[in-house]
């Protein structure tokens, strides 16, 4: 997918010096013009445009241009909704486009590994599938508008913690089918003008130094074709970094990279050719630039808040929603009296501490927009955000608070995480709900059994109160208009659809990397391996509070009996009758897990594989159709280092949630050939289950079968001398036979088992 | 300690091809006679001695001379019982020195990383004190009698599955202060004549031809001067195992070993001096052996038996007594009626299979020694251990058991894993016990609620009857004597003291490495790093059957308060006064477990650190002294990669399991200096910390507060600005700057860092 409509600008008249400087910044936030080179301008996402006004601080983080917050990814991830989410990326591209800049930093689809991450808010799921299609969706929004996007942070970078030294130690089948899968799939599907290397290093080696994973992964079995940039302060030694394959070292640095790469070049340590390759990427880039048609101001405000209210409406996620008084809590009802309980409902946490922080266009609170339905609503704070509040006024806000509530039919407490405790930067101590907050809860729903908590968070918190309060909305980090979608959805205007892209776990110590998160000494072990998110509470069995791809709605969805059935490409097509089956019009995400029975590898019990979502009006079936790729039914095959297609009969488990399958088909996959040569190592079990050389050593054991059966009989009954010996290197065999196998028969079996068959 | 009662050969007019000749053996359990070193016999332990008979087979597991089989290391463990170890490992040293054995074969002190492994039966615990505390006691009493020990398997040989090839890819801290710990203690206490090295791979390299492994480590750190020969078979390349340090292949194999030497000498591939200290090293075993006076036979058959009766009853634990009618429901009474129930009555499970199978002088059954005291007791089999039964003869089986059991006062039932799901070579697919003798537990217990479990298993099983049975007594694999042992404590001839040195677990997914056991594709993962055993579900903070150090007695205990002071050589001494408060003279294992709140590093909430035993009469009062040596403090520290002893409060706790803490103690402890010298990755907060960089960047910070005033005013309230800033690397701190801080200005703040203080 070579952009043929950009001239590249010709650098051969350039001087070392001069294409050196191409591969850094200016600024914070500019290349370098240099020749016929434009400089051009990169700022942060991802869920609005971050750029910094004239004369800001050199850190980048002063005060920004206003602009439309839209869902952060914690959010917009809920809503499952590729066409949703691939508008709100052309509304960011557009944006980008109106400013004048050509690479918006985003999306981040880092997996959630921990709920710890002090930047998971940025994040789309812990799930790599759900990661790389929203991903890919946001990715061809805004390169809709001619905008690049920059895809990160690759690769592996799950925490906050000493993020700029830290190895991230991953194993190959983790690092392949849970790290890297979403990010290959967005440069597979949409490629990203950019690539963002992280700062941490993988397994030793500094992202931004590792060659493997920037030009022998990403270019080379990804077919990237675009220009990595290194995350601000992410390079380590220029010189590793751009044979790495890393292009844009930014921001500037007062041109200390690119000195170091001219005497590089000088003394021979580094090819000019690899100058030339990423000085032309990055000459490319601002071509392009500067070739395409900006989309002209002003930005169009109300429609973009429209289209931001519209995606924190889908991003909610109804956790629960128990029947009072025979009748499900929510949605409200206009006959019931309201009392509003909570900072948050007055000042709404809409987006995470860091460089993604946006000065949004306008700022809804949910309190107005639940006053312009309910006037008469009655509000109380119930808590202090301020760290240094007196026990005092505490007790003082939480008496006054349970008054309000008793006092009314129903009491919706919007509670959640005080912005200091997440943040890009460092990670959290803990998923702990502050506990006045917690008392709050517990007491309002003692004084009124009518109670719905709301809650704002950009990471998933612990719900002591989860069998209490009988029903549960997760507002995570709605962005801007985050006031208004939260009373669309209280209401009923919007009926829920939301899911979780996340588990809820029950407590800190059952998620899976909970004694290997954050490392310590520069090193922190991807001990779970591939169990990641609902992979390890399925694995281990364990309960949680909410499970991965779980959302209520107001009205039910009845599943018919799934059909799978492989296509003519070789994908598995799914196919489902889905019903509305309540009195009100909704919206099911459907969801294809798979599983094959008795692989040879290890698999978690269930992984996602495909998605899809239908609208229906009550009483209205359809048929709805999943795909399941292929190649997302491989796994990464570590003697051969590729992707391989386990044959067999893999079991499709469809349903609204990971822990609610509804209907399970079966389809037999025709798997990829795998056939590794024979060694000395290869063991005994190997080699007789080897089609030539399984025979002959058949054979020669026939002539130990006096031995063997003299060792079997004094072994207890049923013990078994076979599966003994099964593992046992037929290099060494000859230690069995005292000596007589020798290395040169062994080496002639399998000169015969590793000939060419004909 | 270097064994100056030895006279070395002189080797020096041996020809290459005779030295070669020393290091691998001649047979399979001999080394070879060359010049005027004699032939000598290494033969299988641990728990007895295996000597093969003259004219068996080439795998040399055919049948061997009688023997005392001894409680297996999970019997013999579970006793805490120091001296008690120490004699049984004399009676092995007599044995193997009355049949001309130079070297038995043990101890085994891998630790159990997880209930799967087939070998567990062969080793000690999960954890490295009491691996190390009793291995060592082991080795004292072999080597009392002139005879070698051969302390295996080394090192991380935790399961048997791909056990010749699998690399156990394990993170320093764990392999240090879990896997090696043991190791070094029974090296540092005892030097062993011999250690054994595994077949596994250790990160990639095999422990054969490891040469960190067996020469650095084991030889520079620890001070080992014996022998290192191979496990049967474990050699891959023999040049570069010689290269590594590992002495003496084993077994014979036809001289292919040593002519690999003779061309690698020849070919200046080896250092012909390095195949000299080898084969001095097999050349003085032998030689010694030839030196020491043989115990004189024949074997004090019944001394040896009494012994081993002894050890048996010392290792049962009692898991559960709960009172039935008013009173515990074991001892058993002599005025109630009893039906004996299950086929491991009569016949005993007391070994487990694979190379450590003893050929016994006697052999005790629960029955007959029950019988002895309770004539008239009726007796059911139960169940079938035969795999192939037919469910109408199970059905049969059971009910005449429950018929037995309704028919009298008390039922006891031996129940316990069958022969064929526990062995060397293989591992278990889960820790069930047969359904058809779950079955039968759970229908006598409903026939008579006095029933009684004893337990046949060499590895921890689930027990889902703990709920609903009143009595269980883990009685492992006991050895030749375990039915009289068993009788023994039954009645209360013998008062139970053993405790566990395992956690039993709820459900095999509770287990630490259930995801990560045995893996695949050649490696296993140890993501659980350094919480294993108990150290896991105390962090994860997971409910168990059983806790590690559990185990009750016929009488109670109580504790006093302990103390715990510093000796002048640097341990912790801890005191505490245990008082019998029951009715029956008893032993109270008292463990000592230390933790430092808010480390530096992670630990796991508690290690055991210390055990000692007491017995004690009815009323009886003593004070317990539990030494904490100071170097079992130290954690492996990563980055200095050396054992370092954390300053600090520790928390001491002392009591009668690891869950069941009666008394605890803090003592101050000065720590080990480690300043590690500051880089250019030194972080912000590392440097602001260090003495001489720390005032000299915060003067240079100060120059910078407007702008971090400034952007910390546009965060979020609370949102730390210097906590985000703490871990950036100093040596990029230049890319804040926009290019004002130089490489050369940061060189020269590390250099005065650096520089040597006066």
């Amino acid at each position: 997918m070579t952009d043929t409509t950009t001239t590249t600008p010709d650098l051969s008249g350039l001087t070392v010096e001069q294409k050196a400087a191409l591969t850094s910044g200016e600024s914070f936030w500019r290349t370098k013009a240099v020749g016929d080179v434009p400089s051009v301008m990169l700022t942060d996402g991802p869920h609005g445009l971050r750029k910094q006004r004239e004369g800001g601080d050199h850190l980048g983080i002063g005060d920004s241009v206003p602009a439309t917050c839209f869902p952060p990814a914690v959010a917009l991830g809920s809503s499952w909704d590729v066409e949703l989410v691939e508008r709100v990326g052309t509304a960011l591209g557009v944006e980008s486009s109106i400013e004048d800049v050509a690479v918006i930093l985003g999306p981040g689809i880092n997996i959630k590994r921990s709920p710890l991450c002090g930047r998971n808010f940025e994040y789309l799921s812990e799930d790599p599938i759900v990661s790389g299609v929203l991903g890919a969706a946001l990715v061809r929004g805004i390169q809709s508008q001619g905008v690049g996007a920059s895809l990160k942070h690759f690769a592996a970078n799950n925490q906050e913690d000493d993020r700029m030294r830290s190895s991230s130690d991953v194993d190959p089948r983790p690092l392949r089918e849970i790290y890297l899968r979403g990010f290959q799939r967005v440069v597979e599907d949409a490629q990203p003008k950019t690539v963002m290397c992280s700062y941490n290093r993988i397994n030793g080696v500094f992202a931004s130094e590792n060659r493997w994973l920037l030009t022998d992964v990403l270019r080379g079995e990804w077919g990237f074709e675009g220009l990595v940039v290194s995350d601000w302060g992410a390079v380590n030694d220029r010189v590793a970094a751009l044979h790495a394959g890393l292009d844009l070292e930014m921001p500037g640095n007062g041109g200390q990279g690119d000195r170091a790469l001219v005497a590089a070049v000088g003394d021979g340590s580094l090819d000019e050719d690899e100058l030339d390759v990423s000085a032309a990427r990055v000459a490319r880039l601002a071509a392009g630039w500067a070739q395409t048609d900006r989309v002209e101001g002003p930005l169009d405000v109300e429609a973009h808040h429209a289209l931001a209210r519209e995606a924190a409406s889908r991003s909610i996620v109804l956790l629960k929603n128990d029947e009072v008084d025979g009748a499900p809590l929510l949605p409200l009802r206009d006959d019931r009296s309201l009392a509003v309980i909570g900072a948050f409902a007055e000042k709404p946490r809409y987006q995470g501490a860091g460089s993604s922080m946006i000065h949004p266009t306008r700022l809804d609170d949910a309190l107005t927009a639940i006053r312009a339905i309910a006037p008469q609503a009655a509000y109380a704070p119930g808590f202090s955000l301020a760290a240094d509040t007196e026990p005092a006024e505490t007790e003082r806000l939480r008496q006054e608070a349970v008054a309000a509530a008793a006092a009314a039919d129903v009491a919706v407490v919007f509670a959640g995480l005080p912005a200091r405790l997440e943040s890009e930067g460092y990670d959290r101590d803990d998923i702990e709900l502050p506990a006045d907050q917690l008392a709050l809860v517990e007491a309002v729903v003692a004084a009124n059994p009518r109670t719905v908590v709301v809650l704002s968070n950009g990471g998933v918190v612990r719900l002591p109160f989860a069998a209490s309060v009988p029903a549960i909305v997760e507002g995570w980090l709605l962005g801007q208009a985050g006031g208004t979608a939260t009373a669309d959805v209280l209401f009923g205007a919007v009926n829920p659809s939301g899911k979780l892209t996340e588990t809820v776990p029950l407590r800190i110590e059952d998620t899976p990397a909970f004694l290997n998160f954050p490392g310590e000494e520069g090193h922190v072990r991807y001990g779970e391996g591939i169990f990641v998110g609902y992979r390890w509470y399925d694995a281990r069995a364990l309960e949680v509070a909410y499970p991965f791809g779980h959302g209520l709605s107001y009205t039910t969805f009845a599943y018919g009996d799934a059909t799978a059935a492989i296509t003519a490409g070789g994908d598995i097509q799914v196919r489902v009758t889905v019903s509305n089956t309540g009195d009100r019009a909704g919206r099911e995400v459907v969801q294809a897990y798979t599983s094959l029975p008795g692989s040879g590898v290890q698999r978690a019990p269930r992984e996602l594989k495909g998605f899809a979502s239908v609208e229906l009006a009550p009483g209205e079936s359809r048929e709805v159709t999943v795909t399941i790729r292929r190649e997302d039914l491989a796994y990464w095959h570590v003697r051969a280092e590729r992707w391989v297609v386990e044959g067999g009969d893999y079991v499709v488990e469809v349903g609204a949630s990971s822990r609610d399958v509804r209907t399970t088909a079966t389809v037999a996959v025709t798997g990829d050939e795998v056939l590794l040569p024979l060694t000395r190592e290869s063991s005994l079990g190997e080699v007789l289950a080897h089609p030539v050389a399984g025979p002959l050593v058949q054979q020669a054991l026939a002539g130990m079968s006096d031995m063997m059966e003299g060792a079997s009989a004094i072994m207890p009954e049923g013990v078994s001398m076979e599966r003994m010996m099964a593992s046992f290197p037929i290099g060494r065999i000859g230690m069995m036979a005292g000596g007589q196998v020798t290395d040169e028969m062994i080496d002639g079996l399998l000169a015969a088992a590793n000939a060419p068959r004909g």
